[in-house]
């Protein structure tokens, strides 16, 4: 059953999407800078490509997860699935806007350009027609994407497949950046995380991207790989300017990767610090309590011991929970210290190759 | 990314299927009397009718839920994707067929016949040629897929849609039935129950069905709706023998449905008793311990007090867990029982309409 | 091993409480009207009474859990430990007091007066020495709690072992609250709820308390039974003050019970309401998303149909999720109206015995 | 409230304990080679040395969670609860008994011999009387016990409060060692791993221990750290015999400790593999299902790649799932071998010090 009625005859009729009966969970990840943080997932396939589901699909799971913004990017070139399913590039598109429009959803028109390496599979946002991108030559596919305004990314630039010894920057890739025709990478694609394109991101100034790259069903239960954006509004222009300007960061399986003063910024938008005013000496204890509203745990180590006082060696911020953190004095010095500074490596947040993120509390002490 | 790999020039090539990557869970329940308990669902969509999935999706979510048999029934008559996904009736089942085949999921080839009410929607398994089915008096079509040998069900016989007020048998199903054109009747379909068909199948010697009739992907975190087979051996021809029988037995969010003389044999075979010897007398206490190896849990209420001795009002039989029933004895009168019998109405599972499934513990006493 | 460290020969030293080394849950209530609500559980037991944990056990599962306030309430009468276990009466709150402090969580000195029916159990909140409540006489008993400033509730005042047949309330209990020595009662003990006492708490102006009466350790895994007391400030004065002016919602496995107009309050800032301008006409539809920020998830059920427009007859608002309503118009009617008022009984909040609380929501059309 | 009746006056008499009105799960994990394999946990605490919960907690908590057999261990020489706890040594075990009995439970009387280091601290199990045990010298402790015909572990050897940077074996191990005062060792100890206890193990034929040390209430959600133990019966002479003869596996966290041995009998226990019969031709696929029917999750590792065929770097068996291993021939030679035969290292379980254990699967080709 679902979705008819009967009709004068024995013909039936879609009352209602099925999709508004169910309910939408709330992703707790934190604005900053007067920005709106949207949850976004900018690569994914139907049954229009090589994909298992009908586009609404991709809409609804989005929507039940708590997404705010999807791009649905069928591959150009391979459509195992063509023989049964017939259409041209932009069905998928056309078949999800009604539900997203319904759902309040921002859906980004894309596409995937899927080519052998180099230079491999590239996404294309913000396309007006998936058509004219089908053509033999790689490079006219990009340039025709680029001419509808596209903004371009490299996906999964270290996927075994293609690059099964080290993940390389070809000479195509710097061709295509010295033509705009590279605007930004994942760093994650579903699980996978590849340090070197950090490093490229970093250098070049790539916009970074976490994408889950479905083709089944996702199954919901846990976050999916994300690319955060930083939106001055939650629209697909509001997207586009922050794209632009490189404003996102990246997320899979509770890892971050981005830019360092980002990332600052939201680590700590996500915290909040309770104490009584510190007055560590020595022998004496002190504690702090951290409070992390977001979905993300953050695993910390402490970069390098103080001399003069303890901090925990280990600290895990789990998400959407209260953490004590006890400070002990150990030498008379503590006693006149008018600040306490720790700094720890975060070990799941990434800012350059396999670099992690280094964070230091400051407390003021009597 | 997936699934491919560089050909010779820029093309792809599917190796693997990624079904095979992944998990399959393991289901606890009884086989009986010599009988292998086969899990089964015989009615869901893909894109070939008015489902969201390819047709793949559907042996892998079985696979991995621990299934062992499913019927794909697209809709004959209602093919809302016509437009984008052009094939015929059986184009279902032949994508589907590889994979069940690798993974050793009994794939029965069926379709829906979709008609107003009277006489509604038709389950038709077993059939050797989905086209011919498409005619234009449903009459013909059941005619149709019963000259194929199908077996055929009559699908949600109390769907509001079609039976708004009150869940009717028609005049067309005396015909049907007459004509041994109707051989089963869903008692759940998703997570409704129609009491009314408990009741006539009953009456009329109809097989049993659960069957989820899923459109979208499914969830696969609990057991989803099932028709339990009681098949001589775990192949298609010993399902249809098990239909043909009447052995089966329906499942619905943690309710079963079915005939008295089954679910008492289902019932033991999931329980296990541990106790020392009994020896209740006035003023003492006794305990038994049963160990329930099913995923089912049971939900027990005391049907009448015994006057000489007391066991617990309710009893919850949990899923894979020991459940310690204590006694105690009231009367001089139990001192000299020789066999404690006590009675329990089992209030998750029906025998006719609303009626529930009545259990009696015999214990041997002193 | 555990919190010693060597000294000078083999005797060992506690260092750090192990408590401090866990995490703490955020609790997702609402506050209202300029008051902090505060997460209370005012009945609990310890080693020290009959209960069979030591009284850290009960500050640390507290905070972990996320609440805010507790009183341990050690029974005067029954101590069946008293072999092992020798102390006075305040003991328990001696033991539990350093670690609240460090933990900031509010601890308030109770304690239980344990008799049989009439009048049965009441706790004594805010007592100053439990040691002279030690007196044959229930009413002397009472009265020196009363003496010494106490709040005195009704502990589970129908509770089956002391009122078999039915919950009454006897003269002794109008002799208490004639000399203001009932001042509030438990309508929910564990997973217990007493209507009746919803009824006399409205009547006689008595303060509603939902609590544990945890004498095992708790488990921690849902919320647990509470008293959502609504206060100035977070200090146990404030909960005091709270309690006197009946500032209180009960709490008990997702079900409320309290004051109508509290509820209200409290519902609503639960809630985020989303829609576009509404422009609901005949055979139109118009979609309502509602934001439950809460843990509490509610169960609505549709009052009264309108005749002119369709609201959904079930509504959960799943805690911290966001459900959508669909309404459709049925007449011409609903092209004119102005404002769409739509009533729900909310089948798990309870205002007065088994009534349950009812909501209207209005929305502005056209 | 709780487990009172009203007496006469106003007495209270206790009726059913708690515990039996709960339920209790059931671990799967094999029996091997005749023997059954019981769940036990040697080491906890209670309120009686410097434990937080009452001695029928532990009985409860290690019923509910499956446990076949457990021992309280209060320390003889630490109780920092003494001031309000008076009893003598042996008052714990007393108290658990007869709520064990009833459970069928087995309670094996035990006490933990606490000094500095070296020796650390020790357990007596199957001791008769704690008392004499409280002596000055620790060698008098630990003789005493071994006149009371003793089994002596070393508990956490490892443990960074007593061995801050390297776990050390003193002379008075040695000592203890050769007069048979030191017969078993803890591997683990809550969710710590000492390899090096490991490999004395081997060396010395100790008899493998992984112990909870519990002082909190256990949260029951996850195994706990146990001693598997494979026993003649499920009694306590049953367990005697069995750590005699050093017939133990030790778990923590879903890690296995022990003889590789043994271990090898205990894996194949666990696991059913099904598959057609295989015949593996180059470019040729074939899949071997693998259940694992036990409660562990095994993580392996390919140990060397085959040149002729291929199979999984990685392969998680996950509890109580079926693991598709996918086998592919990548040579001729493939199609002449009568045998496949893959090597397999299992990162979670260890035979020796951090070495970890290797499996090897054949199956039959052609």
């Amino acid at each position: 059953m679902r979705f008819f009625q009967k009709n004068l005859t024995f013909f039936l009729v879609l009352v209602f999407s099925v999709s508004v009966a169910q309910n939408r969970k709330i992703i707790h990840i934190p604005d900053i800078d007067g920005y709106q943080t949207l949850k976004c997932d900018f690569h994914m396939h139907t049954v229009f490509s090589d994909g298992d589901v009908w586009p609404t699909v991709r809409v609804t799971e989005a929507w039940k997860e708590g997404l705010d913004a999807i791009a649905i990017t069928d591959h150009i070139e391979y459509r195992p699935h063509a023989d049964d399913v017939v259409s041209d590039h932009n069905r998928s598109y056309q078949i999800a806007k009604p539900l997203a429009d319904e759902l309040k959803m921002i859906l980004i028109k894309g596409t995937e350009i899927t080519r052998s390496m180099p230079p491999g599979h590239f996404n294309a946002l913000f396309i007006s027609d998936a058509n004219p991108i089908d053509t033999k030559d790689v490079f006219d596919a990009i340039g025709e994407a680029q001419k509808q305004g596209a903004f371009l990314l490299w996906n999964h630039p270290g996927w075994k497949a293609q690059q099964p010894d080290t993940t390389l920057w070809w000479e195509e890739h710097t061709k295509l950046y010295n033509n705009k025709m590279l605007n930004g990478i994942e760093v994650f694609n579903g699980d996978e995380f590849y340090p070197e394109a950090l490093g490229w991101a970093k250098e070049k100034n790539l916009t970074l991207f976490g994408n889950t790259d479905s083709h089944d069903p996702i199954d919901g239960r846990k976050l999916r790989t994300m690319t955060l954006v930083f939106a001055k509004d939650k629209t697909a222009e509001g997207i586009r300017e922050a794209l632009n300007n490189r404003r996102t960061i990246a997320y899979s399986e509770n890892r971050l990767a981005g830019d360092a003063g980002l990332l600052t910024k939201f680590f700590f938008a996500s915290l909040k610090f309770d104490h009584a005013p510190l007055k560590l000496v020595m022998k004496g204890r002190a504690v702090v309590y951290i409070q992390n509203n977001s979905d993300i745990t953050y695993e910390l180590e402490l970069e390098k011991p103080n001399p003069d006082y303890k901090a925990p060696e280990k600290l895990i911020l789990k998400a959407n929970e209260v953490t004590p953190v006890i400070l002990t004095g150990k030498t008379q010095n503590v006693n006149d210290l008018k600040e306490l500074t720790i700094t720890y490596k975060v070990n799941n947040v990434f800012v350059a190759g396999n670099q992690v993120f280094n964070v230091t509390f400051n407390f003021r002490n009597n």
